[in-house]
């Protein structure tokens, strides 16, 4: 049977073992769409990782000069491809192709890679640290190792094992990245691939820099996730992948980097919704809606008043809700996992008020709005705040402010918070308590927007307490910071200056920003210690 | 029967219902001294891990000056008790009591906890991150959840639990410590907690702000470190030990920072030892027998060139280790084990050149130095590269800078790796070469000086690759750095600047060094994003 090539040791290799194949689907009929893509075999993880392991001594020592340069023009190739890249994205996503795959996610994709460039450039997630008393000097520094990155469903681009954020940050610290194509969209990741290989190419990398597999059955996604050779994991996906993956990484002392379920509660307090109820009704849809909420940070709690402008909220947006057409999900599996988490909520005492189940042609889900009241959920917390992955969203049905905190005080580690306060101040102290609480469960504590945008920043935290992710001190999105993750850190005791790295020499002609004596500065050192 | 009572819930408690007791020994004699203490009970874990859970929240709002505060008035504490201290240390650790703990041992302890201080009063480990046009603020914040101290037999004031970086760390980013005492000090870790407790009510900061338990059978600790409440643990030791605690903490989502096993590669090049091999033979001899060899940094492992200068230095050294006393170890089970080590390294093919086996009274061991070629150390670096904790070295004789190339390309992970050079340079393009091939494989690189000297400096990495440590970017050594392996990522979208820390605000009236648009800088923010 035809197969594509993986792209394998430097070069697209037609897969000589493969454990079985798959097609894409258009999510929007079902159709399979494309060509058949291989699951790989035994013998292609250990070409990879021999591949890789070999490329990662090499990348290590490649100027990060380099390295910005190719992050650059793969950027410009993306660009450049941009209407192929869409219109492959989308058959197999059904996501809108002009207002989120060609307006807002390919030019995420390509910012952020330049902001990778740039962090490379100023060396800004290396930290160059001096004590020229001590004659120490340190710095964050490749793994010289390969990074292994398991990429979602849900961001065909800006999170694509072979272009989003963790490729990103791998490469930006000159890290070679092992790629799994997520299974919904094996095209899109292969024409990206195509483009980051002939970058890798003509930047002068090594060929293995990248590789991609378009997929591993059980066993093999274990083998790869807790090979010590690796340097690290990065996975963004379901608790139960994320989990398994995580477990075979800690055998083997691989940092795992994952990035799991959340239901990012949203508080309205009173004031807010008094103030401007109906406002928030359409914010809420929108954003629970949006990619038919297949986001990460979908705001899938939303705690309520249990009083009147509680319920004129709820039969606003449930209006909305009504009105809706069924969302396109990514494939039948998630169709699957949605109506089958939508079941657990109300066997776990929800009432569904509308939606709650799928729909055709493909895979559709009628957005979806459950309710409960806090009492049950403070009960059964355990089982209601299960994730809905899609245009779903638990209300809860609170009174006053000790059963919000009572609730709180159940929550799990969520990526996002977020409360809506009154602008005229009246929610104020109410507000203070409601943060002070749920500070300590997220990644990102939002004043009075929808958690579902999340900014490349060096100040975002697209992270949080566990089980969100797998370790509270790291971001997955906004350069430098998540570039960290794939980093080690390096101390050199008296060296000479000609065997450090040219920024943590004594002269510092580029006018790194290092912290030298305990200052950041980015001047020279004026003697070597 | 009368047991020492254990700092629990605030308070000095006698055991309710202990699991055992045990007494220390003075392990120049092996004779029980001091009172019994106890191994707690399940009750004790649970009443521990409940009040320093709620000791987490009152303590992560704490002003920082009040830690800050805490840390300087304990290291005031420790110093104005150094007499008792160190005798109680030199009584339980048999280490020098005048050279090792009064003069560099005590000193080095307060310097961290008052560098610990310093960072918090600048803020220094928390990264305050601004970025004004995306509305976001980020810093590092406490774990708003207790930290499990497992600390070491090797540093009875340095690295204990209650007094060391892991503690020191922990507290100040905020975070409650449970602390367990080391079984062959427990009279020093009790003598510590009294001081530091008192400090904590002087302060006002929450009274269970550390704890201390005196040990726990292997159920019960296990049962510790993978409770979901921990915040994270700090942990040196064994790699049995270590390996035993991370998997019961990866079970449960703990971030757990594991300081194990190293044996810290020692390079001496041929002009090195041409130039002054006798120097090196006398500093190598110093390093390894320094505190019975018993650092985590020892010099384990020595490759010296298969020549005749080689062999000067091999016979200048073993002149030196014969001659030396044997040294006193901390406990029957460390001369246990080192004795089962270095019968291991003969067995896999080493030769014992000198010592090799256990003295009395007490718990001694003879200086101790193995031999082997590298052709047999490539073969067999498995068995070869087990760490034998105490006064003894590896010796192997190597042939040339290819062969010397193909043994670092065996070495596992360590902390440290350490290479000696001609000062005329004849040995430069070498040591250009071997420290490239090091690099990846320590955590610090050092030149020309053994690796037992481990600065607290900004600086250092006390860490290193798998399996030397849990994870290759954090250092358990060095302010402010080693305090970010307690902190959680907070980022801020949006908020109120009356809600966000004082470090975030748009005000700035301490001068704290921010990261704001990609500049650090120490004014104010001109206006709320």
């Amino acid at each position: 049977m035809n197969m594509q090539p993986q792209l394998l040791a430097g070069a697209w290799q037609a897969p000589r073992e493969p454990a079985g194949h798959y097609r894409a689907e258009n999510p929007a009929t079902g159709e399979a769409i494309g060509p058949a893509f291989p699951l790989c075999g035994a013998a292609d993880v250990e070409a990879a990782l021999a591949a890789a392991t070999e490329a990662a001594t090499a990348l290590a020592d490649t100027p990060p000069a380099r390295i910005a340069d190719f992050l650059d023009a793969y950027a410009q190739a993306i660009d450049n491809d941009a209407e192929t890249l869409v219109a492959l994205a989308h058959a197999e996503t059904a996501l809108p192709a002009e207002t989120r795959l060609a307006k807002v996610e390919l030019p995420r994709t390509t910012r952020q890679l330049r902001l990778a460039a740039q962090a490379v450039r100023e060396f800004a997630w290396t930290s160059p640290t001096i004590d020229t008393a001590a004659g120490l000097r340190s710095h964050f520094a490749p793994l010289g190792k390969p990074v292994a990155v398991f990429g979602p469903n849900n961001f065909p681009l800006a999170f694509n094992a072979v272009a989003g954020s963790d490729f990103a940050s791998a490469i930006a610290a000159r890290n070679p990245v092992i790629a799994k194509a997520h299974p919904s969209h094996p095209a899109t990741c292969e024409r990206l691939a195509q483009l980051a290989h002939r970058a890798i190419l003509d930047t002068g990398l090594p060929a293995a820099t990248l590789q991609l597999l378009y997929g591993y059955d059980r066993t093999l996604g274990l083998r790869m996730a807790g090979d010590a050779r690796l340097g690290a994991l990065g996975f963004t996906g379901s608790r139960a992948g994320g989990m398994a993956l995580k477990t075979a990484a800690d055998a083997a002392g691989v940092p795992a980097y994952l990035e799991m379920s959340s239901i990012n509660p949203v508080f309205l307090l009173p004031g807010a919704l008094a103030e401007r109820g109906a406002a928030l009704a359409e914010e809420f849809f929108a954003s629970c809606t949006a990619g038919s909420g297949q986001f990460c940070t979908n705001p899938g709690l939303v705690i309520v008043p249990d009083d009147a402008s509680g319920d004129t909220f709820v039969a606003d947006a449930l209006a909305r809700f009504e009105a809706a057409a069924p969302g396109v999900l990514f494939s039948r599996g998630v169709m699957d996992g949605l109506q089958e988490a939508v079941d657990a909520l109300q066997g776990a005492g929800a009432t569904c008020l509308v939606g709650g189940h799928s729909a055709g042609p493909g895979y559709r889900f009628q957005p979806t709005l459950l309710q409960v009241n806090a009492r049950d959920f403070i009960e059964r917390s355990d089982e209601l705040q299960r994730e809905a992955f899609g245009p779903v969203s638990l209300l809860v049905r609170v009174s006053g402010e000790t059963e919000t905190l009572a609730l709180i005080a159940q929550l799990e580690g969520n990526l996002t918070g977020t409360v809506y306060s009154a602008a005229d101040g009246r929610d104020d102290a109410t507000l203070a308590r409601v943060c002070h609480a749920l500070r300590p469960r997220v990644g990102r504590l939002i004043a009075n927007r929808m958690p579902t945008g999340v900014a490349v920043s060096a100040a975002m935290n697209h992270g949080g307490p566990w089980p969100s992710t797998g370790h509270p001190g790291f971001t997955a999105v906004g350069m430098p910071s998540a570039i960290r993750r794939f980093a080690a850190l390096h101390c050199y005791d008296h060296l000479a200056d000609a065997l450090l790295p040219p920024e943590l020499r004594d002269r510092n002609p580029g006018g790194v920003a290092r912290l030298v004596d305990g200052q950041w500065r980015s001047d020279d050192v004026s003697a070597s210690a």
